[in-house]
């Protein structure tokens, strides 16, 4: 019997910052690895998952959201790496790394047999090349995928000499557009919200930066923006900067609608901004297009697997990462990327014993919260 | 020396209706149709001119809009034909049949040489197909190659069995979208004004009408979208249509942003209704897209002219028009765009002497304000 160590969701709260040992509570349950009933899935020893703001909406009941809401007492779910310690899933066998879009925050997980089918192995060159681990949960993973495909499938050919704005530029996704964007030519602005994260974007290639809690970010992208106007925005926050965005926007201006972080937490729906120059959306004719990566995986993925952590491996794109050492730290981890105190990507690695072998070190942990 | 009858842009006016007589005033002047100094251009009899929405955003002084603000004391002009009466432009003479982007309400007007190169002329059989000549201002015109051509660009195939909700479908675009989706085996759910407005656009083809004044529009609309949502939203008018539209829309849904009437006459900025859903253009991961024809005529327009008048000779497409007879009828014919009071494509007959040659009989007069 081994003790697992679970993150579990503890109170619907449909607004407001996510609550430590409220929204979420911490637990335990006791597992017989080699013989709990497995019926056809996988069980998995959790090595790392990746946090997203997304995962917010899934904590506010059933509002309609694409993915459902989380149970409560049941583990909080996110995109996690395991690996497999019993199988009875066809192609899958113990020792396997492989890739989960549902992972339990917990040491253990136990996959139905419907959802191997969406696992990807992790192949020996990806687990021998310098990445960390968690990488393939950022710039290598889900982030890394949603910059890439979202400019692929929305912008197209990213024009040289072109202007981009970037929001929430030091954030997982931000970090690698701002980055994609520098590399294709395009001038980039980005905002950030601290000085130091601005500091970063600028690192990273930005030409510009706004620290958009302590700047007038509509001035300065109306200064950048000059004469052309701004062609492209990547929109991961909605609200004031997509308002200010539309007001600077080139004519054909392309938003790539990635998040809108602004009203997540918000304590009542009227507290959320919404745009006030949607017209200029019709006389500017602005495209304005969501995207949710899953949708475009298949198209790109092979593209992405080829490009990227090739890239990063060879520091050609860095990639910036928040990296919380156990289990339990998910809940801290999870509050800071709404608080901004988190630096690039937020994951956690659940599997702190082998974290050497995962390419993980000290230097990554923000805050140690031991199970 | 003839006497110029012509209606003249008299006060910048942000907010509210236009108010013929003050927004607008009637004015002549005189003109010697034989000396005036043309320097390189024309000067047309004008025919008939098109009233269309977006004039009303040229009253409001430097908004600025894309096409430029109209100035006080000169004309007000329109997308109009004329009959040149003397030309010093190559390839144009006199008795041509002219279509022009910028013609003034007025019965003639001097072109100047740089917009002689954008006229279209027109050939003999457009002008003995029976059509009325400003059909080609409305479904064979500009409204017509909206319509068809924001599909064509925007929407791309559209796929029977989809659904499609279009807003302002009375109107001069809406009306040709509601046909073009219903032929192509799209459901169309449509709304208007008035239960007349209604009926007329069921008869068009839409499988159901919505009347936004009388009627419970969002729970209709979620009642045609059923589980599949609806898959197109061709949006003339903005505002709360538009926020219904996004609750119901399907994975993927595409918005065609035409034009946003709901907000054109507010009286305050504030009183401009915008959608508080945005986050769902994320999860839905909606493609809203602006349209101006103006882009995408070189494109389309060889197509159109193919297929689109011929379509309305043989009675395949209806085209239902709201002609006023005299120049200073545009005045009040203006209004009635604002007021929902039109019956279709707004347009005024400038020519009236000539009204039979035209293809323009009494039925379709809707005010008689003659010179």
């Amino acid at each position: 019997m081994v003790t697992n160590h679970q993150v579990l969701f503890n109170k619907v709260q449909p607004t407001g910052m996510p609550k430590p040992g409220e929204t979420t509570t911490r637990g335990t349950s006791e597992l017989d690895l080699s013989s709990v009933p497995l019926n056809g899935g996988v069980i998995t020893r959790n090595i790392a998952v990746s946090l997203d703001p997304t995962m917010r909406n899934r904590m506010k009941g059933d509002i309609g959201y694409f993915t459902p809401p989380y149970v409560v007492g049941k583990p909080v779910t996110a995109i996690g790496i395991g690996e497999i310690v019993r199988s009875e899933a066809e192609g899958f066998a113990a020792g396997d790394i492989v890739y989960a879009w549902s992972t339990g925050i917990e040491e253990y997980t136990i996959h139905p047999a419907a959802a191997v089918p969406t696992f990807r192995k992790f192949d020996s060159e990806q687990l021998s090349n310098g990445l960390s681990i968690t990488t393939y949960l950022g710039a290598a993973g889900m982030a890394g995928m949603t910059a890439y495909m979202s400019l692929k499938e929305i912008v197209g050919d990213l024009k040289p000499g072109n202007k981009m704005f970037v929001s929430g530029a030091a954030g997982a996704v931000g970090q690698l557009v701002v980055q994609l964007c520098h590399q294709a030519g395009v001038k980039v602005i980005a905002s950030a919200g601290t000085d130091e994260k601005c500091d970063f974007v600028r690192s990273l290639g930005a030409d510009e930066s706004i620290n958009y809690k302590t700047e007038d970010l509509p001035a300065k992208l109306k200064a950048f923006a000059g004469e052309t106007g701004i062609h492209y925005y990547f929109d991961n926050v909605g609200g004031d900067q997509l308002e200010a965005y539309i007001s600077v926007a080139a004519r054909y201006g392309i938003i790539v609608a990635c998040g809108y972080i602004s009203g997540y937490n918000a304590d009542k729906p009227e507290d959320v901004v919404y745009p006030k120059n949607l017209f200029n959306i019709v006389t500017k004719e602005i495209k304005y297009q969501g995207f949710i990566v899953s949708s475009f995986i298949p198209k790109w993925i092979g593209q992405f697997m080829q490009e990227v952590p090739k890239m990063l491996a060879e520091g050609k794109i860095k990639n910036r990462e928040d990296v919380t050492f156990g289990v339990y730290g998910a809940e801290d981890a999870f509050l800071r990327l709404f608080t901004g105190e988190n630096n690039g990507k937020v994951a956690v690695l659940i599997d702190t014993e082998r974290a050497e072998k995962w390419n993980l070190k000290d230097q990554m942990v923000k805050s140690k919260v031991w199970k």
